[in-house]
């Protein structure tokens, strides 16, 4: 049976650029885009697409060159785009427009970006960063700038100019009888995605053919997408290529709703005029769309299922979602796996109570098909933890959808994949039913008197509180615990618009109902919003940094008061990464 | 980025066999198998397979070593003992039961297997065709016996002894802390199925660890299966591993309803006890789900969801499924590829005629994403057909899901695999929206003065008559016209218990009011029930051979009667596979 080797009919290179390929064949008639009143169809987008690849032959891209995109989330021709350039030989690099100009021009140095897509909203940080490129002291003679292709609107050209050319003029010029380049090699990048560097520099991860392949189906089965979806972009693609929808949708021969601005009232709008059925965001969504003034507000009559990740859910905003309309299925991922676990619901849960529901989807389940392995190992002995939903350690993972590795990065890549397999980094615990649940980061955690605090734990209980708008918690160095809970919160305001009715002392009183005592904030800061990075996940180091200003004057607490403590030391129960 | 290799914790081989292990983890509670009153859990089916394999070890089989199983598709073992032998490294198979002891003495010698499990159902075949492999004149010393093991029915034991051990007894001696091997190579074996041999004599078909991963998310996402399906086993498992569904199952945390015989009352019964979502067969159990007593029906509440393949459905009989509850998928496959297209539904035509939307439903359909390549060429020049639903070429798959080879067979591999396509050997056209349909196997489309006649097209006029159980239409020797359409019939009986009643010219007439002159059959044959192969498809070759002994008494037609042929001799427009 080895004599039966691979050829061209029985072996064909897994690539997610073939979702667009049978896209055009199979659903050729559907329509790809909905962005305002622009429509496109599968077929006209694969033209348009091989139109920009031959039009891309121009700059000379080779294998492994990057192509870089500085676009929103948010208009119509971000995923044309990532589909596209893989069409022509490059790399996609999504650039997190949200950064600034100095980070966007370190991004574009590290990857050596030989072209720049922009988009008219963000001409102005691009043209800052690449001043800064062009001026920047570590310029040497090996730089190229990259060309700048402009992207205006396609639905209201605003008639802007920069860079070299425009994207329609692109698109334009090129031959819809361009034959594409055939993927010779599944293990070739597709994509380059920068991480979001909530605890570190971002890190440049690089995305095989075959990994986001997989992991495209993975999600597509993990959240039970049926044909013809329709997605709406309330989620940037610059976050794994949109948890590697941007390929997906094509896959399930679904329409892609494009809108600029992710407020409240386009996206009810959009959800009610296109009949949306799926969207991807970040709990901070959920913000939006439950704060929404009721003449923003929309009627739509099926459900829209609800991919959320980034964070974990708290179970207090799940509750709220439902009765507008929203299901919410809980994903996990990171920029070196995507999206990787997630918590497929389970039928008999169907006869819970509804608070137990929402604190079920709240974890972040299990691993997708495509996805070999998950588990939780204690650090120090790389065994798997008891699946009691108590004993934490990290969690890692395994199979064909992680990263390649980071670009130019040997060390970091080696530490990520040490052991075989990838460390995330993140803490979390395994339940008896084989679902995971995070408990927090591991840089997160707070070792108090030897006891290990989850952050996520403790924040949960902070937002179900309910005046708190936004919550975190980070340790605060405490001269007898080592360290101890400080809690950062943001507050809803009251009916008069006032929200410094809320007091440190109101917020401690009600921790202490739902605590243990030596997991009750030892300090409340409020601010009017957290710092946050552009995925809008909470830059804990900020606070972090800001909670070790703080003193703490508590002293050697009695015997009684030290409650769940023990009166030894600190002492470091999960390795520090 | 080429200098990021492959490692552990980013590349793990695409095997099926992780389904199990992740089911075990993920879906450990949930229900694996249901067989009458035997239920297993997936960490209990896991549990099992772990001690097969680890007994498996005394039979010393290596990789590439055939495992073999004579086991019917209805009883609880199937699922378990499929996963199971590949754990054990063999290389899995299933053996049809409805071959006779030569048949299928000549598929484990040409196997050599080295294991042979038996269902006490097939004790007498499986004795019969070990006793002609032990006489055969071509026995040499270098074939070895395989080892028998017996599989008793776990439900209620028969005590048969057969073979060198009992299925349980297997189980029971195994350990189930056995570390299963590791599949090093995804391109490794995973299975031999040997084809059903409607044109020619039966060959062994190899598939792939990753074609038969690929192959199980595609049929999942294209039948859109959900979470948690209860999939009854009316399907044999001999049929391409149950269309790949046999590992599938396990992918989606599903449950294994299994049975004995698929009898309407039985299949009935099976499906409101344990409701039932999810079923495949080929078109004559329509017939037994639609003749069923009174007494054998049973109401169920939510849809059966049926993929239906092995020949295309009539869509008189499409229609009336719909009303019994059961919801038909078409889909379209060969022992070579596993099941390649699917029929998917798309919601505008929801609004079509019932009759209409029949005719959609019984188009063999879109590649699914696993697949990457579908089309229809033309067999002279090789390019594709246009897409206009009329032009009719040889359908040609291409992808990761199509089988290594024909093992031992290097010739009709090189043919299988011409231009680096596989030829199907099938006859379709392409409807202009991308959907494939066949009109035929290229061996059955009958060529009468010119003209491509599709005896499926006939056939399926022939089905819409009221009396119709079962229709083939093969070509006739015909003095003018080459060749012309002969109609073998199976009438259902009348009220008085008669079938008799129906006459040829009755047929004919009806034929006539449907169809071009030239296309109605010459001659009808009447037969109590068609010849069928062991997977239940009409043995073409048989009535072929039979048709050939007619006589056509029908003289050169005027022009008038020669509606639709061009007066001259037949010519072969599509090449003979």
């Amino acid at each position: 049976m080895d004599q039966l080797p691979k050829c061209d009919a029985n072996y064909v290179s897994l690539t997610p650029i073939n979702f667009l390929t049978r896209a055009a064949k199979v659903y050729g008639n559907r329509l790809s885009v909905v962005y305002e009143g622009t429509h496109f169809t599968w077929q006209q987008t694969y033209e348009r697409c091989l139109r920009l690849a031959d039009s891309l032959r121009s700059f000379n891209i080779a294998k492994n060159d990057v192509v870089s995109f500085g676009v929103g989330s948010e208009h119509s021709s971000s995923v044309r785009d990532a589909l596209c350039s893989a069409h022509g030989r490059g790399v996609i690099s999504a650039i997190n427009t949200r950064l600034n100009p100095d980070h966007v021009a370190t991004i574009l140095r590290h990857s050596e970006a030989k072209v720049f897509f922009v988009d008219y909203q963000f001409v102005h940080l691009a043209r800052q960063a690449l001043q800064i490129l062009m001026t920047s002291e570590s310029i040497s003679s090996k730089l190229v700038l990259p060309s700048v292709v402009l992207i205006d609107d396609i639905e209201s050209p605003t008639g802007a100019i920069f860079g070299e050319w425009e994207y329609e003029q692109l698109v334009s010029k090129g031959n819809p009888g361009y034959t594409p380049c055939e993927i010779q090699d599944e293990w070739d990048p597709i994509a380059l995605n920068y991480t979001s560097g909530t605890t570190s520099e971002p890190k440049g991860v690089v995305y095989s053919h075959r990994g986001v392949f997989l992991g495209s189906l993975g999600i597509i089965i993990g959240w039970e997408m049926a044909s013809e979806p329709v997605y709406m972009w309330s989620l940037p693609m610059f976050h794994c290529n949109g948890w590697t929808l941007a390929w997906g949708i094509a896959a399930r021969g679904g329409t892609n709703v494009c809108l600029r601005n992710t407020t409240a009232k386009d996206m009810y709008r959009n959800i009610a005029q296109h009949k949306v059925t799926h969207m991807c965001c970040a709990p901070i969504v959920f913000n939006i769309l439950l704060e929404a003034k009721p003449d923003e507000r929309r009627q739509f009559t099926s459900p829209v299922q609800i991919l959320v990740g980034g964070a974990p859910p708290p179970a207090s905003l799940l509750e709220k979602m439902k009765p507008l309309g929203f299901h919410v299925t809980h994903s996990y991922g990171l920029t070196e796996v995507g999206p990787a676990l997630v918590c497929e619901w389970q039928a008999k849960w169907n006869n819970l109570p509804s608070e137990d529901q929402s604190k079920i989807m709240a974890r972040q389940g299990i691993n997708t098909v495509a996805l070999a392995h998950m588990d939780i190992k204690d650090l120090n002995s790389m065994t798997s933890v008891p699946w009691d939903g108590k004993t934490m350690g990290e969690i890692v993972l395994k199979g064909s959808t992680v990263m390649k590795g980071y670009f130019k990065d040997p060390k970091a890549t080696a530490k990520a994949f040490k052991n075989g397999w990838f460390a995330t980094g993140d803490i979390g615990v395994m339940h008896p039913d084989g679902y995971l649940e995070i408990k927090d980061r591991s840089k997160d955690v707070i070792i108090s008197g030897g006891e290990n605090i989850s952050s996520v734990e403790l924040e949960s209980v902070l937002y179900s509180h309910p005046r708190v708008l936004e919550a975190a918690v980070v340790a605060m160095p405490h001269p007898v615990w080592g360290e101890s809970p400080c809690a950062f919160l943001a507050i809803k305001k009251n009916s008069e618009g006032k929200s410094d009715d809320v007091k440190e002392a109101d917020i401690i009183a009600y921790c202490r109902k739902k605590l243990p005592h030596y997991m009750v904030p030892k300090k409340v800061e409020f601010m009017p919003g957290l710092p946050k990075t552009s995925t809008g996940k909470v830059q804990k180091f900020q606070l972090r940094d800001l909670a070790r200003t703080f003193v703490v004057s508590e002293k050697f607490p009695s015997k009684k008061t030290a409650q769940g403590h023990q009166a030894q030391p600190a002492r470091v129960a999960l390795s520090r990464l």
